[in-house]
């Protein structure tokens, strides 16, 4: 049995802020500074691994955080969880993302199936619908094949699929195993769906709609703007069109759609992009071998989440660095930065997954916490981000802790040599530079040209971005965001704070309002 | 004459700490909330309102801004400014970048020239081409029309001209003023710039290369690219690309451009988009009367500027507002939030303006300052962000201000009516319902569905976002982040801090490293 108790609670975090803070610049600099970056990195799957050297902690900081996942429990958490207990209490509701791309424990029953099989049999499903849209089985109406796929939805169904779909756009296409292309249609904005339906050859699409519910406003609004266009390309809607949802939605069971592709309740939009949430979309446009291979880089990274020992658990060390970052030292923003244009929409995937999941200010049983949870996460891709915010990182008054990513090789290994070196290499020199600079700064006696430095970074290095290294990262953060949310006592799983605005918006939209909301719908011309 | 000092030397400011915090919750409620929302809203130019109903302020604390705004000179150092005073102080240069849309003040000479009568020759030089161009008169060597237009360039050549063209594209594709399609390579990542190039059409494509030194290498980088894939399909680079740079760069006078047009060093990369930086691009994509309308919006908006009335200057307003919540409310962080599709990277462009511009933590003299500076900014569209992040605005353990941004009207005025309304009533139905429940909250015994509210939010309103509109808005940023430089007597105009990265990178790519350098250029296989 595991004990949930508030961080405030633990006897080995109140050890920990007593424990000395570390000067990055100080043991970042010399020999020492090269020791660590030899010492501080820890195997990830697929090649990857974690270098915290440039992060604040030593052996004495790793110690304390040691004995804080013991104590706190959080591969015993983890254990439950994967086994099925109920840990999104709120929502009274297991949690089973992980069981997408494997089993780590015991087979979990639930609605009278084995999850396991429930999960794999929805990707066969689809694996084979998408062979039989890219043979020409399943043609339109006219017998011509589809070349474009569309995705809508929002929030879980857009971020994450979309994030994975670009992270592996360009290697498909240089490997051969690029389908179909994808487009996105997600904002309820009207000009969002028809800039996507004008920028497309609707007759030759074949539509996505992605609701658990099969309620969302946006989602089935768009559709509305599907269903017309296709209608006034005198085409019939129910031939072009899937649905993924619960079995027990609106959706389900319609004519009005080819096929419908089942998730269920124990998977939360954010964690969703391994089910068929991102598996129609990605096994149409890269084919199902790329999805699966994207699926096996994931559940390699989950197994290493097992592992009790905090040195061979990279998530679980990340989550608790960040975790010291945020309630010792006091950072209370995280910026993720990949040098790899892939991922430039990653980080906002990675917004949402963690922002969601951890913005809290409740525990687990409703109570309020008294000490910070979730940070703020943005970031952009470098080397952009460089000539553009990093400014304030390097010089600014607030201290924002920083993950980079990189890869040593790019994905279409197309490149130029310009003064004696590869665009690949002066991407990667970028990554290695900004984090010795952000470590250690450098003294300058024009203060305003002065680093000083002391603002850390971790970095994941990978050997190049593709399906199973994408999985294997994803699976990374997903898992380090579970954990933060056991250390913060929170549950990482629900998110009832979207319901307000819901039933306002509802409330506007009938004329029901009064005070500052009446004069705001005014103001709008609602 | 103005006199600059740190702000914990202005009495006003001390003043300000003192003035009764409001309760926002409870002001917003009700009657008072409604009159709130009547009384606090300020017109902008081109009609558009800033409205800050629900900022944490009251007559009280309006009152002791507008003290701070009078000791601390801001107009007048506006003023100071716009007359050609050398305000960029850490470099030595004036800051000019309002004249590219008019002259507010004095006339201006620099480098033997009437700054004013500059601009607009360049501005007038670059129409000139971009007829010649959609005329047919400049071709490709077979004499076919260009098709696309590819910018070159990162930072300030990339973020604010890619926002403006996003946010005009389907405006301009409706209005029948949509001429090429326009591009943008800027990442030192090899797969940027292949990706583009392979999705467009390099016959019929024109690059503009942007780089003020004529020296930046990612860019002089990714000409090479662009050049290589010219000379594969047999073209001649010199007639496919043109240059955006200072009169005294390596690009001004070269044969390898079809035409120079200049900027100057008065212009910082992040305040570009009205120069010849955003102009050559905007005005081959849209035509120069778009590109001139857009010119006419900013430089309306730079009159409100000059007003000494706090309530009559909205930029002056928003800045201190933003100052009251930074320094005395202690919020760290500031969310931009467009309720536009179209203003999907409006946020990543004012994440650059605001951070790299007063990201310091040494005042205009190079002295420490000892009190926060610039806030990080981020920022997604919503509805999308609803369906994201919201939750820890809503919920987190923090407090992040809020800047939403919503139009009346969509742009391409093609919709649905679902449940009654239309997507565009639902977009803004979406963002007044947000307002009030992050001002106001909701009390509900289950803690975890509880909202404490009291979380700040302003909106700026406007009709539609067409090109007017959008310089008037690009204008409110810069010149608000331009106001709270002066506030925080920080120089807004330079960046050393990036420039330690480049120095490190150039060492890992010359081999010459030691220490933890040397062990991350050997992980990264440099």
């Amino acid at each position: 049995m595991v004990t949930w108790k508030n961080l405030d609670t633990v006897q080995a975090y109140d050890e920990l802020t007593k424990v000395a803070q570390v000067n990055l610049a100080e043991v970042m600099s010399g020999a020492s500074g090269a020791e660590r970056v030899k010492k501080y990195s820890v195997p990830m799957a697929e090649g990857l691994s974690y270098n915290f050297a440039a992060k604040q902690v030593d052996d004495q900081v790793l110690a304390g955080l040691s004995k804080l996942a013991e104590e706190t429990q959080l591969t015993e958490k983890f254990e439950a969880l994967y086994n099925g207990e109920v840990i999104n209490t709120g929502e009274k509701r297991m949690v089973l993302h992980h069981m997408t791309r494997g089993q780590l424990g015991d087979a979990v029953v639930a609605d009278g199936v084995d999850k396991r099989e429930f999960y794999v049999k929805q990707q066969e499903r689809i694996a084979d619908l998408a062979n039989k849209v890219h043979s020409g089985e399943i043609t339109n109406a006219a017998g011509e094949k589809f070349t474009t796929v569309v995705q809508i939805g929002i929030g879980g169904s857009d971020l994450g699929p979309r994030a994975m779909y670009l992270a592996l756009e360009n290697w498909a296409k240089v490997q051969g195993t690029f389908k179909m292309e994808a487009k996105f249609i997600s904002n309820v904005d009207p000009d969002d769906a028809s800039a996507v339906l004008n920028s497309i050859d609707v007759a030759h699409s074949l539509f996505i709609l992605v609701s658990k519910s099969g309620t969302t406003l946006e989602t089935l609004t768009n559709e509305s703007f599907v269903k017309d266009a296709l209608k006034n390309a005198g085409l019939d809607p129910a031939k072009h069109m899937i649905a993924v949802t619960s079995e027990t939605s609106p959706l389900a069971k319609s004519d009005d759609y080819l096929e419908a592709f089942y998730m269920d309740d124990y998977i939360g939009g954010r964690y969703s992009s391994t089910s068929a949430v991102g598996g129609a979309v990605l096994s149409l446009a890269f084919g199902p071998e790329v999805f699966a291979e994207f699926l096996d880089g994931a559940a390699e990274e989950d197994k290493l989440a097992k592992n009790k020992e905090l040195l061979k658990n990279p998530a679980m060390l990340d989550a608790l660095i960040g975790v010291y970052e945020r309630n010792v030292l006091g950072y209370n923003t995280t910026a993720i930065l990949p040098y790899s244009q892939a991922l430039s929409r990653f980080p906002a995937h990675l917004q949402q997954l963690d922002m969601e999941s951890n913005g809290k200010s409740v525990n687990r049983f409703g109570e309020p916490v008294s000490y910070p949870t979730g940070p703020v996460i943005f970031g952009e891709p470098g080397t952009n981000g460089q000539h553009s915010f990093y400014q304030l990182l390097h010089q600014g008054t607030d201290i924002i802790p920083l993950q980079f990513v990189g890869f040593k090789n790019s994905q279409m290994a197309n490149d130029v040599v310009i003064q004696d070196s590869t665009s690949q290499q002066k991407l990667c020199a970028n990554v290695a530079a900004q984090i010795v600079a952000f470590a250690c700064g450098k003294v300058d006696e024009d203060r305003n040209k002065n680093f000083e430095g002391g603002r850390p970074s971790s970095i994941i290095i990978g050997d190049q971005l593709n399906p199973k290294t994408l999985g294997a990262l994803l699976a990374h953060y997903e898992n380090k965001v579970m954990f933060q949310g056991f250390v913060w006592n929170v549950n990482s799983f629900d998110q009832e704070g979207v319901q307000l605005g819901k039933v306002l918006a509802k409330r506007v939209l009938a004329h029901e309002t009064e005070g500052a909301l009446k004069e705001f719908s005014d103001l709008l011309n609602i």
